[in-house]
């Protein structure tokens, strides 16, 4: 019997400590920093020493070198002597105030504040630059994309639809058509950056009741300190009606475009992994990978797969943010703390995972040319069917009846050719025979010898992308740099 | 035993009609028509001639009568000849040309097309009207929360946080608390309408193809064919680069920006529950209504609930959309068929729905002052406990440590009127005798006294919202004639 | 610009009839019927009847004549009528009580009952029949992927994970993975329906006041009519202390359940999906059957995709049921009326049309040996990779080593075979002349001569679910005769 | 500007740990025990060490001196080193195993298995461990729900239905409401963990092949090995035709249950809360807490929030867990491999820390008589209607009639009370003027002062479920002794 999990529900069990997996396995450090605890706890004192400073500006007395001792022990940050603080007081913010007024020997700090105004800001100051960083990684992405896009943008390959051979394409606009979604959910994202408000300081309820006591009724000086705190946080934009908190549907929309953002890589994702499946590409694979630990000739898409998991994952924390946000009571309650605890960053761990595989994978993506040719010839006769409907239909054959003609024929020799009945596709020759098309064989062997041509407007279209997505290169250069980890 | 149903398993069972609950019970007739099966295969027809006359224009030779022949019977749906025909080609397209083409007795239609050429714009047309319907329900809704909280502008009740006595508040404030989530919802919706994107005509896997076959190579044209149909259809934008299907994830957009718009009449509702639970306010109830079947009493809030019920289902919608927006295959499969066919008029049924229920209750709210009123005197000495600290912090008070002196007072007080050991609040006499909050007996009653003005920011804020939402009202000028509908 | 929709908001919008397309289009007679608001009525009917006869038995005043009249015209049902006076009570269930009443001429029936009284009886009936249906349709389901698999127990295909050749399975065993999933899917709904309780007769908050107040407060009395009620319903059990509403979280694990059932066809679509790709397999194509409406030689998966886009569908209707399972208020409140109106009929909808599609793709199955034998000879040297490394290890070499020696050559051969570099598959010589392996070339040719019998237990597997599939088609014969209608 | 953040996107930020909050701030260390990283490889490593005994006692080679290394060394756990060697190998089990081998000296362990025949069946062990304690958790919570139904057996309240006063109920009525609805979900859970089937060695594509050859196709041997593993397990189910993995419908099912098992506490939470707000009740409130940074005299049901949050919370895990389950590609892929990494311990860390608070919660309930009583007594004319309709139609009123005259009456009262146009509650004085009545003065007198005591079967109902929860304690003793931690 396993030794090493008794469960016997007694609660002696020791000193396991869990950190989150997110985090650990999947992020970058720069979204790790943002969202440690103890950036937190820097954070949220540099807030209140910010609104310190600006309460005394503005009058209100402020007991000599209380400013100076806050800013001298900001930094001593010992989150257990936090947590112990509010095993007794059973709340956070306030553990919070009393370890830093110790510290610093004074009780100058939360002057006409609610716990609201402090967390509220600093938790969408982490998800504003949260976000930011996330517009960098996409961008970087859409450069990735572009360079790759333009690297194939002739490369002839079989377009499938519902997964069977349908026309052909390139494989430089089957790139482009995962880099326009991009484009959107990017064009989302930078919208949201963009009119991203903070909640400013409204007292308990909203009313800003505690700061205009404070002040002794002068709204000018409740006025100016907001906008000097908005000035520091580096934000533009406030709410100005909340109660205690901001309404859950704007944590709800932050959700849904990362959510936007991340279908893109996933649908590339997928079809990279069906391709690597008949080994027409690969995500690449290290020099000392293992792909099983059973069977040595393993090479997965390993990478792929976790994109399109995180993609699964955040549609957890698409319920998850989507289950509080209608629910609210009068006015503030906080059933959505443990929530928001968990999906906001969490949603950016997985997220910021997802773009760093991404990058990876579109940068160490193998394409094997000789495997995608052979696939593209023993498909060709049927991926010119429209074209040669086209051609029926221009020379005065009825569109239906055409349609109809090469469907039973086609069929036919999908049909024969599943079954090993022939060997060969001898579609051309049999739609030669047939009154209803309209062409001779002649004409149907110069469509055919033609059929590597036929991508249309794939070329244009690869061509816009690149334009688009040098755009954003040049309004945010820092994304020309940006690189990926070494994934685990 | 019951009768009435033996779900046997035998399959002859009777012909039971089954029709849409969210369109009949809920929607409006406006959105109704924009989702009927009759009115898309009208669009679609409508939209094939389009196509057919651009092509007529551009020099594609077309029958001489045949556009004449069409327009003839264009209106002439028959929804039961259409499905007979999909029982055999399996082919929902193909079936709708092959009906139109029999009725006008040509084969001229859909040249150059593929299905998705037709039927993705025309859903994201249906999209784009029911997004403009609801823009329009939704500033509708602004200038009713608008007209109430103008009129409770000054009206002070008990504001709650944690669903507890926290300060005092007005009705008007708590409303714009409501409307300002609106409003953000609103710009969301605005902004989506104005970047809305329709697929374009491109073809089987996105190269557009088979129109420059039919056009003999010719960019220009096709690039002036989808200009002419994008103007058909009064859009502005366009897709350059998709494949079969235009990305899955532009759906979850805006499934998820419905969601957000269905959040503050959620919150509003909840609120007003809360409220109507201790007679503080009604959702109206009409002269015949009947509450329960049993309590002849009861006047429930079923609309209230309602419409919380319609952002828990939306819930479903938006997890339903999420799970099909990044897990394409290649240029596009069609495993979101069935899942869009019920999401999409679904979601736009519900959201509808709920702004008729919503519109029907801020209509017809009613509020009980006097019952307001009792409660807010009951519980007035709590409501004025952090202005208490703020001038014990003017009068040089430690912030904690009268924080502390208050907080034990008031505990005490509650916990002795929760008993029944004291009937009268006496926390200003108690308080009164501590030296720790340096406030004196008279300066504690003048707050108290002036308890029921303290409410901050609250009129300032309501004089804002009506002037955001004469704004909306000013460039939609057709919000104030809408009226929802009779609820069933 | 397009006519067909103008969506002006104002709401002169015509008659527009919307009907559930889950029912209309996938959804058998028997499902349709089950949930069709005629017979909801008619049901509501009978047990209102049900009703007044068990209160007559035992004792309760009822007027001579009355129950035959309500038996008399319990089958005039006019759906119109009773929505007409929904509009003016605005209550569902008085409407269709007065509605009876009047048809009848008397005013007997609903006495001691409160409208969940009825009407959560009568809804968990339609979940039981329901679930019922599609036990026998999940048998039916076992049976014929038992009858594949014994058909295709010995043929060996090319097993994949991560979708790249692994080791050789057969697609006897591959189907019977699937089998197994949707046994385990099948005993929880089997234990769901034999633990399936009603809600009972349990009055407007819980406590069967009026009901005892009715019979005096005699006890004995209405316990034997709640009897005779579960008696005449057909059900066995019933809730003992439920409030006015049996708890949401039941509606939960009703669909949790559905969903569960889904996912082993679902897996096993997505799996047909990708073999038919590559023409290794299909799920069969009518002889009218119309691929695509520009390509004439498709022939696509759509019921595949169907199936694969219901499970993504029910994730929605999960959602829909968990948002409202936790959020009870106090003995009950109806702000999940509006999400059970659409989830519980829809869900059902969505799995019996899953279960349609997934009978019919299952029956017409093609496989296509020829191709799938290519495949499998051409990556055998692969597939025999772990046999070679427990050959090795048998031999005497280390594990890990051996492991390293084999992924060494089995990469670089790989690599080659996709670069063009080499054109066959060359491993075991290389493989021959490397120590670290301990195996000889004979023995190395022999794993490989042997490779297409590599297939370890999968035929016992085979064997065991036969006979499991057999055991429940002998509990449930009717599963024998089930088949699925013609596909829309 | 906030100097704490820069996020300039630069990848040199500092070294973050970022804890699992949901470990480190709700769940016991029990369970943080059983997932914690540590007791995970300890937890592989003697399943190791289980599979090489058996392998040896089933005659295959293994090195003298191997086993007892092994054993040596299994507790020397140096996550660090193991995450150094995944990072090159990209494999986590392969590191994994060359940390063990390269620390005992062998090349013994995980021959004849894959991966996934060790982590599928420790994931599941670690699974059925959970559910373990969490079925103790459960029962504890019902013999606390017990014991507080007992003890307020006949205190009578007011029975709300939407949140509106219905009819009187008993308090313990209201608790075994819940109860019942708990009782439902650990049943659930029982059968869950009573069918709980662990994956066991099945192979690369779930042929076993492996294990077969290294046993040279000695089946009884396999069985033999899968059997002594299985018992060393401590499990009595196997999967027996799973591929690669086993279905992840299985761990959907989990969730769902334990999704279950939050409701009826949730419930509880919400009314909680409910009547928290009119000082009716309070979840407790500790010597040293703090309700409000801002506002001291605030109580709020901060715990019960709690409940309600991860109730919301898992609904996340329920959708990320559902979008894993029905996708499987072939034998299997690992899509799922990150979702699975956070939804399994993450869900088990909510549902602990949703039963740690809620045994809290009903171990400190406070409920408060002198509010309860007087809200009873202003509502009670209303409570009575329906007894009032009984007792009518029990004197010959038709039931309709009688309804519709009470209503009238009932609802002008509400509307007089209301606004202020009435002080009392004069119903009963109106009803015994109207003969549609059929009731005198005297008669509905006595039904009024009768009132307080019509609570119907609640008293039995209390009774019933006491002695449900003492069923389930005398087979679980261990749950009496259950109790919380202290909660954070």
């Amino acid at each position: 019997m396993l030794e090493s999990i008794k469960a016997d529900t007694s609660e002696n069990a020791g000193d396991y400590e869990v950190r989150n997996v997110l985090a650990e396995r999947y992020a970058s450090p720069c979204m790790k920093e943002i969202w440690s605890p103890r950036s937190r706890v820097l954070m949220e004192r540099e807030f209140w020493i910010a609104v310190l400073k600006a309460q005394k500006e503005l009058g209100v007395q402020v007991e000599p070198g209380a400013i100076e001792a806050y800013e001298r022990v900001k930094a001593d940050i010992d989150l257990k002597s936090i947590e112990d603080r509010e095993r007794q007081l059973l709340h956070d913010v306030k553990s919070r105030i009393e370890e830093f007024n110790e510290l610093a020997g004074y009780e100058e700090i939360h002057k006409g504040l609610t716990s609201r105004d402090l967390t509220e800001n600093i938790e969408q100051l982490q998800i504003l630059r949260s976000l930011e960083h996330i517009r960098i990684k996409a961008i970087a992405a859409l450069l990735q994309l572009s360079k790759r896009a333009d690297q194939y943008k002739q490369f002839v390959i079989t377009g499938r639809t519902h997964n069977s051979p349908a026309q052909a394409t390139t494989l430089g606009k089957r790139i482009v058509m995962i880099g326009e979604e991009l484009l959107h959910g990017l064009e989302r994202l930078d919208h949201l950056i963009n009119h991203f408000s903070v909640r400013g300081i409204k007292g308990a309820v909203g009313t800003q009741l505690d700061l205009l006591t404070l002040f002794s009724d002068d709204t000018s000086k409740v006025a100016a300190l907001e906008r000097k705190i908005l000035e520091y946080l580096g934000v533009t934009k406030m709410c100005h009606a909340v109660g205690q908190i901001y309404p859950r549907s704007y944590d709800f929309e932050v959700i849904s475009v990362l959510y936007l953002l991340s279908c893109p890589a996933s649908n590339f994702a997928t079809t990279l992994r069906l391709m690597a499946g008949h080994e027409l590409a690969s995500e690449g694979f290290g020099a000392s990978q293992v792909g099983s630990s059973a069977m040595p000739h393993k090479m997965n898409c390993r990478t792929s797969e976790r994109i399109n998991g995180i993609n699964n994952l955040l549609q957890g924390y698409v319920a998850a943010s989507a289950s509080v946000a209608g629910g609210q009571w009068n006015e503030g309650d906080v059933s959505c703390s443990v929530v928001r605890r968990v999906f906001l960053p969490d949603t950016f761990f997985a997220i910021d995972g997802l773009f760093e595989a991404f990058l990876t994978v579109v940068d160490q993506l193998q394409i094997f040319a000789a495997r995608i040719n052979h696939e593209k010839d023993e498909v060709m006769p049927f991926l010119v069917t429209s074209t040669i409907l086209m051609e029926a239909v221009k020379s005065g054959a009825g569109r239906e009846t055409a349609h109809n003609a090469i469907r039973e024929h086609a069929i036919s020799v999908k049909n024969e050719l599943r079954t090993g009945k022939i060997e060969k596709n001898d579609l051309l020759q049999r739609l030669a025979g047939d009154d209803r098309i309209h062409l001779t064989r002649e004409q149907l062997e110069f469509i055919l010898s033609n059929g590597g041509r036929l991508t249309g407007s794939a070329g244009a279209q690869v061509d816009w992308f690149v334009r688009q997505s040098l755009g954003w290169a040049s309004r945010f250069p820092q994304a020309t740099q940006m690189r990926p980890g070494k994934l685990l």
